[in-house]
């Protein structure tokens, strides 16, 4: 077994450091946000969508100070809304090149061979090749000082999606969505379900559902 | 397409809305935490670590309010110390019965048949079956008042993993290591990696490395 301790991890190269503790958290959910401000679409990658709860339903975006999203922050900032797009495993090339620095009104839409869809009342593109999409808003945002990133609390205003997706309890099939998962920075992965587990009670073990 | 704006979810029945909204951020990631407190150990999925940073390197964990992880987290708070451990694909089940409303001094560690271990001057344990495991510290935590959950900040202190599970960049290959993931509260994964891919550059598309 190798062991890091605190001061090792320090010490480590700045792009081995980057990948190695990116790896740690386990796998990451693959995502889209889609922005619009003066009518210039933006769309970038995130690794870093977390559920935070369900009533009222709330979603946190983790941001870093000084990268490519800036754009995206900047947008949501300023016209509150954006969307969120799965990453499908038949498009994640497509998706890891939004993190491409493209100049500020060059749209990764269009860079990126990606299509906008409109499919509310605000004017936000949605990505139409996404099977599992949300409008969220910006609800308030809490500096990490600790290293400068911004943790971004969003509402889900909107959720569309297939409804054969979606089982008779509520759960959503994104593994048969084909969602992508990531690992680190730049691993993409489908995935197998080994099962659904019924709700854990101290007396039983659970069971396949 | 099946729409659901914020009123329907709102409406929707509250088991329905939790397993559907749990769905909306992707895969998670899937860890256990122990912790100790006057001799009596504690392990807990979670789902919700989030990678914060990596200099310093920092991990973030959400903490519902009112649930069995509240053990975990006023551990936390009164020694500022717990391991974070991968899920394995081959002990999901009993990582899943953690979950269970145990009483307080039960340890899940013999209730779910995982293993103590030590590996740090710090006395916390580990869980012996995984294999990516590391000892974190509590730096603090931000209340999200519009549902009662906590925001915790960590620092990463050590990390324990075997060598040949690290790329020569820095990247750690989690699907090797076993690492699952979940879907929504009870959907445990597999993965298969589809590719690592060059960092993204405006001129031309990634490759895969």
């Amino acid at each position: 077994m190798k062991k890091f301790d605190h001061k090792d991890i320090l010490e480590l190269p700045d792009r081995y450091r980057a990948k190695l503790i990116n790896s740690l958290s386990g796998f990451k959910s693959a995502n889209l946000v889609g922005t619009k401000l003066d009518n210039h679409t933006n769309l970038s990658i995130v690794n870093s969508a977390v559920h935070l709860g369900a009533t009222p339903p709330l979603m946190g975006l983790i941001f870093r100070p000084d990268t490519v999203e800036r754009h995206t922050l900047n947008n949501l900032r300023k016209t509150q809304y954006c969307t969120l797009n799965h990453v499908n495993t038949n498009f994640y090339e497509q998706a890891h090149q939004t993190s491409a620095r493209f100049p500020k009104l060059t749209s990764e839409f269009e860079a990126c061979e990606l299509t906008e869809e409109y499919l509310s009342s605000v004017d936000v593109p949605f990505v139409k090749e996404s099977n599992i999409k949300m409008l969220l808003k910006y609800v308030r945002e809490e500096k990490i000082h600790e290293n400068g990133t911004h943790f971004v609390i969003l509402s889900i205003e909107e959720v569309h999606l297939n409804e054969d997706l979606i089982h008779e309890d509520g759960y959503v099939d994104i593994e048969k969505a084909q969602t992508a998962c990531i690992s680190a920075l730049d691993g993409y992965h489908s995935t197998n379900r080994l099962a659904r587990l019924s709700y854990a009670k101290p007396d039983k073990l659970p069971e396949k559902i």
